[in-house]
């Protein structure tokens, strides 16, 4: 695939939440010609004044660059829009930040497929404040020729990380990810709920809290490569220790008058590890409890 | 209280087990006299070669030094240890780092008040290993006088945080810090497990998860501050936001055949969040699940 970096390439954005828009204004402010499309064309009034083209029909929009990005609400929303298209998408890489599920990015490839040109599929780590600055990560997985090829216009995005072939890998990632960011907030929740009940303020927890997250960083390269190498040594503490604590997680919360789910499922997964022979074992023997069903054990 | 700290405080350890071994190591590493005594000699056989003094019952290990640091299994074992001994601890101060409850720990100051001496109660945030440098974290709880007095001594073990007059304090940040540090591993293990499904190594998940980790610890100061002040504005993004994406992880986690507990918690506390009106706030709303006992929602 020629390279259409040089320059300024031009580029589409179909879909103008507020998403949309932010992918679109980071193209205007990084000197892309900007062709916009929304269902509601009012949404691309505030782009049209930063100088973008409002395209007449979606048709139109496709062909007017050689990058189409895509960013509606979900993607049978896509596939309404594009899928009437045909040959219009010949030659073109289109890359679709739709949130969705693997399986579901993987089944639109093969869709994508009679309609020419040639599919990303990416998932967007940021808010869209951000987009358009270096905290914004944007995946993408894929045909790597394609994304090799509009790699630097897509820096104009944010943090371009290429995760490989699979077009299930950016969405897989982006649920992995969103599910490692939820559980972090929701131990500080849980924490900050646990210390509340001695009138620590959340920001007097947060600092404590937050050096401890930090530390747990410390630890996940270490962890990572006992999982892949299938040992989990206790180098630090063994999961039957985790345990013995854990019980006090479970008793302090129901005590206080929390929320124990959250304690007690920690301490539900690591009883049955010990079940399983794991006692004597690091936590990233955790990993076989996560990687198969609850309803497979016990 | 006068301040004991000018020169080098003799110190008694109590409990030898690794970690009170540990904590014995750094006291001699910092020139402290150090006393030891635990119900099995031969754990003390190391720590004499290095120094220390074997006392030869719990009486004359108290009565060897001002500060004594006790490190058994658990608060029953300390009680049949130093109830008997009476006025002995009179005009001392006993550090407690045993694990338990913040119930326990208050239980604790109000049984230890006839014994003589001043209480404090302590957690050890670090493992044997990290003891004695600054990456091990001591919370202490209790009379501040009594901190402040032996603030220097105890900083040989590593950086003591003194967290307030209430007994309980440093039990209950224990667990919560604990409660975070489970979240964030299992967060990981989640993501992990399912990033593995499509032949991602959890080496190669671990850098962007640490990225998306360390990503959060920036969010948490601000939602602190919602927290405390109980508004919950959606400067980023709403709950209603992200309980899409939740169902995503749920879906996603059962239909790869991955533990999807974790999953279907975060997910059905965020439907009760909505159920409960919050599906216009932003994240730091979710608190308010986290305060109540489960059986008190729906």
């Amino acid at each position: 695939m020629r390279n259409h970096d040089a320059g300024h390439t031009p580029v589409t954005v179909i879909g103008l939440g507020l998403m949309g828009q932010a992918l679109a204004g980071a193209f205007l402010r990084a000197g892309h010609p900007t062709t916009v499309w929304n269902r509601t064309a009012a949404k691309a009034e505030d782009l049209v004044a930063q100088g973008a083209t409002l395209a007449g029909s979606v048709g139109d929009a496709v062909a007017a660059s050689p990058l189409v990005v895509v960013c509606v609400s979900n993607y049978e929303a896509m596939h309404e829009l594009l899928d009437p298209l045909g040959g219009v998408l010949d030659g073109r890489v289109l890359v679709n930040l739709t949130s969705g599920t693997s399986r579901v990015a993987r089944e639109t490839a093969q869709r994508a497929a009679p309609l020419g040109g040639t599919y990303l599929d990416g998932a967007i780590m940021a808010i869209p404040q951000a987009i358009g600055t270096a905290d914004a990560v944007i995946l993408y997985s894929g045909p790597q020729a394609a994304f090799d090829s509009y790699e630097s216009t897509l820096r104009s995005l944010g943090a371009g990380t290429y995760l490989g072939a699979d077009h299930g890998l950016s969405s897989l990632y982006d649920v992995a990810l969103l599910g490692v960011m939820w559980s972090v907030l929701n131990g500080f929740l849980q924490g900050a709920a646990l210390a509340g009940t001695a009138g620590v303020d959340a920001t007097t927890f947060a600092p404590i809290a937050n050096t401890v997250i930090r530390t747990v960083t410390d630890w996940v390269p270490g962890y990572a490569r006992q999982i892949d190498e299938g040992a989990y040594p206790a180098d630090d503490s063994t999961i039957d220790t985790h345990l013995g604590a854990m019980a006090h997680l479970v008793h302090e919360s129901e005590f206080l008058g929390v929320n124990a789910d959250l304690p007690r499922h920690i301490k539900a997964l690591t009883d049955q590890a010990v079940t399983d022979g794991h006692g004597g074992s690091g936590y990233a023997a955790m990993i076989e409890q996560f990687r198969r069903p609850s309803e497979a054990r016990g």
